[in-house]
Order: C-alpha cells, then sequence, then structure tokens
C-alpha cells in the first residue's frame, strides 16, 4: 500500500524530531489520520487500541523514580537522536546510570518501523479468540500488509498457546497479562514483534526466542540427567 | 544436634515476638551465638554473611514507595502475626493493597525455619566452586544438620549448572546473580530452599519449581511440533 503520508498536526515537543504522517491509502476520502487501523479498537475498546499505539512507539516505562533514573516512557524514535540533540530537549544522557542508558537505547527504532509494528500488532490483535469483528475495510487494509487473517490463530509468540482477546484486560498487580514480545528483544521491527502472555516474555528475559529455547532444551536435559 | 538455645538479646522492636537464640551446640564453650555458622563468612566475605541471613530472616524487599506499599522488608516470623498484632507494631495491614499483603504473608516462617534455612543456604554456598574453605569445626557443625560436603557440588536448584561463589559478588543493575531460591515458592524452610542464578529464578517466578518444568516441555513441545 502507498501511504497518503500528509504530515499530521502533532503537539509533541518532539515535533521537529520526525514528520509524523497519514496511514491511509494514497488519495483517500476524508480526513488524514496517523493511525487508522486503530479507528475500530478506539472505539469499541480503546485499552487495546492505546496499548498497541504505546507498545508499538514508546520506550518501555518503568518505576524510576530517582533523579538520574532517565524519563519514564519516550518515543523510540527519539532514542535514535544523538546525546547532543537529546540535550536540547532537556534530556541528559549524559547524567543516567549507563544501564538505563543501555535500556533507553535498546528500545530506539525509526517511525516507519513503529508504524509497522503497530499495524502488524493489530493485525494479531484481530486474529485472538474472542476479539471483536472488524470492519471489511479494515481487514483488507491489514492484509494488505501481513496476509489473510484467519480467527483464534493468534498464539503466544512464546509459548505457542492461543491468546484470548480478553486478556487485554486482565491485570494482576497493575501489570497486563498481554505484552508485546521481540524475538529479538533488540529490534524493534513488525518481523520481530508479536503478542506473549506476561510471565512467558518475563522468562525469556534478554535473551532472544531461540537462546531461550536453546536454554530451557539444557535445563531439561540437565534435570532429567 | 541440640542448641544451646539461651536467649540472646536483641535490640529489634519486635523482640518479644519470638525469643531469639544461640544456636551453638548446648553446652558449648565461650559465647552465646544466634548464627555461629556464619561467623567465618562475616569475617571473610560478609556480604554473602548478611545476604544468607537476610535471605533467611526477612520477607523479600521491594521498591515499595508509596504509602500504601507496606514495609521493605521485615522479620519473616513476624509476618506470622494477626493483623491485630502488627497493628501494636505500626504495621497497619488494612492500609496495604491486597497484592501486597499476599506478598508479606506468603513470605512468613517461624524463626526455627529460619534458622534452618540459614544453615541449609550455608551448606551450600560452601560446596559452591571458589569458595573459601570452612574451618574444621564448621564443617562438622554443618554436615551434622545436612550431610557430606562435596566441593563444587553445589548447582543452580534451576537449571542444575555449577555455582561459582564468585558470583555472590556480581550483580547487574544493583541485582544479585546469585538468589535463594525456593522449589514450592509458599514454603519456607531448609528442605525446600537453595540458590538459584537470578534468571533462573525470574524465569520460575510464582510456579513451583516441578510446575516450571512441566511448563517449558509444554512449551518445546508446541514450538518443535
Amino acid at each position: 500500500m502507498k501511504f497518503c503520508s500528509k504530515p499530521i498536526a502533532s503537539r509533541s515537543k518532539y515535533n521537529d524530531v520526525v514528520v509524523q504522517c497519514c496511514h491511509l491509502a494514497e488519495g483517500h476520502d476524508g480526513k488524514c489520520d496517523e493511525y487508522p487501523f486503530l479507528r475500530h479498537f478506539q472505539s469499541v475498546t480503546p485499552n487495546v487500541a492505546n496499548k498497541i499505539k504505546r507498545d508499538a512507539t514508546m520506550t518501555t516505562g518503568a518505576a524510576w523514580k530517582s533523579d538520574d533514573a532517565g524519563p519514564n516512557r519516550i518515543l523510540r524514535w527519539v532514542m535514535k537522536l544523538p546525546d547532543e540533540e537529546l540535550a536540547k530537549y532537556s534530556l541528559d544522557m549524559t547524567k543516567l546510570k549507563p544501564g538505563i542508558v543501555a535500556k533507553l537505547r535498546e528500545k530506539a527504532a525509526d517511525y516507519d518501523s513503529c508504524i509497522e509494528v503497530s499495524i502488524k500488532l493489530t493485525w494479531l490483535a484481530y486474529q485472538m479468540d474472542n476479539c471483536p469483528q472488524p470492519p471489511q475495510a479494515l481487514i483488507e487494509y491489514l492484509e494488505s500488509f501481513h496476509g489473510k487473517m484467519k480467527s483464534s490463530s493468534t498464539v503466544c509468540e512464546i509459548c505457542k498457546l492461543p491468546m484470548s482477546f480478553s486478556d487485554f484486560s486482565l491485570a494482576v498487580r497493575g501489570k497486563a497479562e498481554i505484552e508485546t514480545c521481540h524475538k529479538n528483544p533488540r529490534l524493534h521491527n513488525a518481523e520481530n514483534v508479536g503478542f506473549a502472555h506476561r510471565e512467558c516474555n518475563i522468562a525469556q528475559g534478554a535473551k532472544t526466542l531461540d537462546e531461550f529455547y536453546t536454554w530451557i532444551e539444557g535445563i531439561l536435559s540437565r534435570k532429567n540427567s
């Protein structure tokens, strides 16, 4: 699909870092829209629309309270800027602990990748058990990127069990039961992302998914020997 | 071994909850000592002595900052007291979130179990790779509880790989690489505790160790099918 790509006005203070733009098809009718594929979720389950947008475009949130702890969530494409550019936005990376800097920097991704990730996540969410039925135009939009959608086919990227859309509203101790996961935790692009159960994502940790499988194979073989 | 069991003066405000006592053998020479088995670590690697004592006797620490978040670490046997008793120590459990209460309560353990856990952990630590050599009397003390010690035989309770004593001083982002783990996370007694790598303990999460193995077997069988 060729996007309309007309700039969308944003009130973000990072407005000049990237020109955010319309992702309707070129020559579309009506108003431009940066996330047209999230309109339906926005009207029927806004928490899911917001989660997809947030996970796709923002670095991870953290309960960082101290002065040297860094910003809580920040746009992933802003994290692509060098330290001197970030300083202009009052983000002094040199004041943060190295571990925090590494954590923020490894979440960096360009704007187009973030949009592609949000389209992929939307496509996956509509293929979960108990998902609301998307309008026909949206089905066609999503399928033009990622192929035919099949009801109840989305599994946890890690444990491979089916995922239920209703788990989006389940939370234990304030933590959502469905998380966005990365086959390689340091790559944020459409091919590399999916949904996972929180407990599976925590178990995978900083490993790639392949490393995780190799690791648990080793555990079982030592345990059984 | 029959303990001396003479009371040991403590300045803790929870002094009257439990009578802390001497764990040297009955009829011992010299001064009474609550943790005689930790004396050697205390002199050569105090961080390990302190960790064993802390993990054995205190509830988990957490970065709980808000008013309703509960105490950071508290003696496990204090957590056995009913709410009305705790209120006398300015611990108002009714003001805490149910999740925090559950987390604190599931760490509760009686004093004797905590002492037994600290003896077991000490016995395991001395059987790690690169461990300082314990004095002969200490070997005999520890072996009287848990049997013959064998150099370099302590493995991670979860992944079964050998553990190195030097990992006690390794920390990533302020988190120790060796953690005390529980085969059943809700039971704090000598039989049920061991050491584990931090990443293994995180992966096990709230599952029992048996549940964890069954879970990862399922993941691998689905992944390979």
